[in-house]
């Protein structure tokens, strides 16, 4: 029998033994199914590490409640990524631990009734205080305070809070400020620091802060124009994916087709059968050109709880050849 | 035997005899797993239309490419709903088919570098036209170039679109706006209205009009606080399930606990194991007070597209008690 | 512009207005996602009572609990199948309501441990008493011990199973024995009844019964090879679908390569990116030779207590073209 | 302000360090979502190792083709588990690659209809030769011929193949023939050894082998009967947990309520709200008896080929306490 060339490369079973996360996500990759694409997944990334590429990274769910923060700050303070795409919710989190707050363990198999009782707040096995909640939220009030009456984007809103949270514990705004990362919030509204901002001019105590988020369409597709080639990694889906997704949309009819990203890996749990974007593929961004028809990407069915930490591990050691350097003095600039 | 208290409604196995949607969907509501949970979505809505209370609904994922937009609009028209939180996406799907564009029944198992190379746009099994699709991009830019220079809450900004579009093809926007029930849509710069905004601004072509989204988090607050109580319908989940949530934590802030939503149901495909607020469950919203402790609640693990045109044909005929109707003149008010 | 060959078939958006559940069907095939799938899932089986094909069910999951019976008992009547494959517990619990025994309207959110204290088995949302359960557990001790001390298949055991109850409530079994419709159920170790089996033999209560499933194998083989074509229905996956998928596999080593199914639909909540049978693509079972090439086939990703109520009830009045008569003498045969 | 009692246990977020895959999985146990269900499952199997207890361990899905052969057999070895009940694929496909046969990287994106021309059959992304499978075929036919006139249980069945694989390469059935762990497949006839089984019966080229499944109800009942205490695995759910799962009501109806079983872990990616027993939660299994009030129990839903290689790295170097000698002379004995 000639063997066809379908029939080329053997699966290679696992052995236990002793051996790094980084080895075995390597082994993962001569597996199958989504262990594979989990493996897939780390060696794309240290791939866009040793390219020219800007990579940006699209967080939603609620990552921070589930202890994945510290895991965040090391991407962006080892320059792992380069740009930030976040739901508020994540930010508020972070920003609420950097202040003192705390996470908890809780059940997923709780009396909730009776938890709302107490002031708890679940999210599906996490708790959280709702009065240590309001205090952060008092916080977001007396930082919008000390803005100018003026329309910010959500980058620049977000460049000043970092500056102000790195005179409390470290977290992701902070790190990112300190380490040039730029983080946009399209969706800040849609949080307890959008909450923050309405009560601060709804009750005229702070001032009426206005989040531009069409300004951050443009900064984002400026930040892709300006740079030789784009990576994009997605946790979860959600407005973060999209809102990234777009910026190969937009720079082409601002007039610089870019070729789609040329790296793109995720990890999510939403099913593409749904048609929604959160879970589509991305053979299918590739028909509407957000990647590259060459680009290297895998997606990974994988709890994020599960595969970040995972995949963060693995990355330990590993090299950047260059990180970009943003100036937003006039535009979204890489110098 | 004595059949203790939990064995007292039998199951009753469904006949197939010819019966109306509304009727199989009542008979559901007596067999098990999500089947009933769908016919309890039905039967929710229309307690609620029995009752005094503003209908929210939240709308994600790409419904109108999937057909959903003429049921839409018949819940629109029929007061069936009073307040929308949408994606951008799908009111540009939306408007986009109500100036002449379409979308094609495709294949999810397409060429994807080859449709891309025709200008085919892919979501899951359905096609668009790049094309088609840039006309629509033009218009949307010519009619922000028709607004003043000033920030527009998305509501504002969205009710003057739909005035623009009654004069083309009926569209949700349009219908909407005829009816008064207002339209919000807190991420518009995450999709292609956004990018209009967007490069008619970095264009030049097209006034610097801003999105004020805080302003959306006071006024739905305030409806919420103007309503004697609320319900709420979410079709997937995303930024308008958490918008439409939090009004309740907002409300509270502003110092009127409207004590959470009355009745809430959803139709969805997320999984609560992941800890996402799109797919986590009304009883974990509870424990934050979005839900009412007492609230009909229900939700149904059911694409969209099934669940909604089943739902949406057993309300046919149903008489609304009353409909609320909104002033915005001065924040939000029900007159 | 020349419109592409791909943008050939406008989405038509569903209209809300009075229709029959087969009417909204037809519609659903002409909008996308699950929607479209479901109503494909409708029509292809209208196409097999059309055609000269031996229909094969596979039933999985708890469907009875869930009030599926009577729809299932529908099918088997009017021959809208002819083949059924199913997993025990089905059989079992529809045994148990023609005996006389109910399920329950329960809840998902039940004290598990407090339910255990009062006999009460919960089934997600259903609720059982297990002390009817073992008056029906008795029942198949009792049934066992009037067989002959010989192997049976599963499909004569049924049959002779079915005989029996058709002096009681009317059933899937009853009513199968009756249609003339073979029932299999390879797996019946698996399930109270082959507790019940087990039972009786330990205990010395009733014949040691054996189960010849190899048997089984043979038959159902046999089955494909009389027919002119066959067409599959999986109503969710496990051992039922793959057993009938096999089916192909055996008759082509027996030397009857017939080519593979001809149509084949699917209910299923299964995903196929875990690398399971239950999930897996149509596509994926044509490398296999076990779905024809040019096969009519759709999966449709929704539970079946949604799916089927539907899908069935659009079954009315459909005349089927010339169901199978089948003798098991000698072999299985089609007479 | 008093910390409610609800707030004791802070998430503690992951630091990225180099760490052993054990660590990790027992930070994880900090953290939330399905990350902290991974961490706990590999803690409770810990846990069963240092407990007087036999640990069973249901294996469905097609996890061999996936790279998971080395893993099974390592944990047979070691006898980290006592007994496994698996899907007759899993045992096939295991057979096939200590015969030489191999499974091979392919892509779950595959022109179907042209492998099924080249001969491959596909697996999601995992390709096998149908030629390499029969042959396969044939060696079970052949051994089938060595075989006695006789039932024979699954187990016993098995243990003869496990006896002649010994001489082959190395393999789940030969490591378990030798380390004494039985291996069980009541779902035998669904499978290519079921099919082999049935070719060689009907071609009359090997002897009519039955496979005497009730006999394999008795026996795991009565090895729970003869343990001090149970533990269960289970990798996905299907037929393999629910006879497992069933041993417990056996052993009850035998006259010996073992009280359930006292630890039980899963990694499933099915989702309870549709009434399967694959994907219901340990809580369901409570009110049914079948897991003990107090066991230590914990589900991820997680895709096996990242959740066992992670999991079984974490147990290198544990020491069982004691693992239980079995006696099948007579009925199922602990000696």
């Amino acid at each position: 029998m000639t063997i066809p060339k379908f029939l080329e490369n053997p699966i290679d079973p696992i052995r236990v033994e002793e051996k790094s996360i980084s080895k075995l996500l390597q082994e993962m990759e001569n597996t199958g199914y989504q262990g594979r694409k989990l493996g897939e997944v780390a060696s794309i990334w240290k791939d866009m590490l040793g390219d020219d590429v800007t990579i940006m990274l699209g967080l939603s769910g609620a990552m921070v409640p589930a202890g994945m923060r510290r895991i965040l700050s090391y991407l962006i303070e080892n320059r792992y990524i380069d740009v930030l795409v976040s739901t508020g919710a994540n930010l508020f989190h972070d920003m609420h631990e950097s202040l003192g707050g705390k996470h908890y363990k809780g059940s997923h198999l709780s009396p909730d009734t009776e938890l709302y009782k107490h002031g708890i707040d679940r999210i599906y096995d996490v708790f959280a205080s709702e009065e240590e909640f309001r205090s952060s939220d008092r916080f977001a009030m007396d930082f919008a305070n000390t803005l100018e009456d003026r329309p910010y984007s959500s980058r620049e809103f977000l460049s000043e809070l970092g500056k102000t949270l790195s005179k409390k514990g470290p977290c992701i705004l902070s790190t990112a400020y300190k380490a040039g990362v730029p983080v946009f919030c399209p969706g800040i509204a849609d949080s307890s620091i959008g909450i923050g901002l309405a009560v601060g001019r709804k009750s005229g105590k702070s001032k009426a802060v206005q989040i531009d988020t069409i300004k951050d369409v443009i900064e984002t597709a400026e930040i892709v124009m300006a740079s030789k080639s784009t990576g994009v990694i997605y946790l979860g889906g959600g407005l973060p994916k999209n809102f990234i997704q777009q910026t190969e949309v937009t720079s082409s009819i601002f007039g610089h087709d870019m070729g789609g990203h040329k790296y793109a890996i995720q990890l999510t749990t939403d099913n593409p059968v749904f048609g929604g974007l959160s879970g589509c593929t991305f053979e299918e961004a590739q028909s509407w050109g957000k990647i590259s028809e060459k680009a290297k990407k895998a997606i990974a069915f994988c709890d994020i709880t599960i595969g970040l930490p995972m995949v963060s591990h693995a990355l330990i050691g590993m090299k950047r050849k260059k990180a970009p350097k943003f100036d937003f003095s006039n535009g979204a600039k890489i110098i």
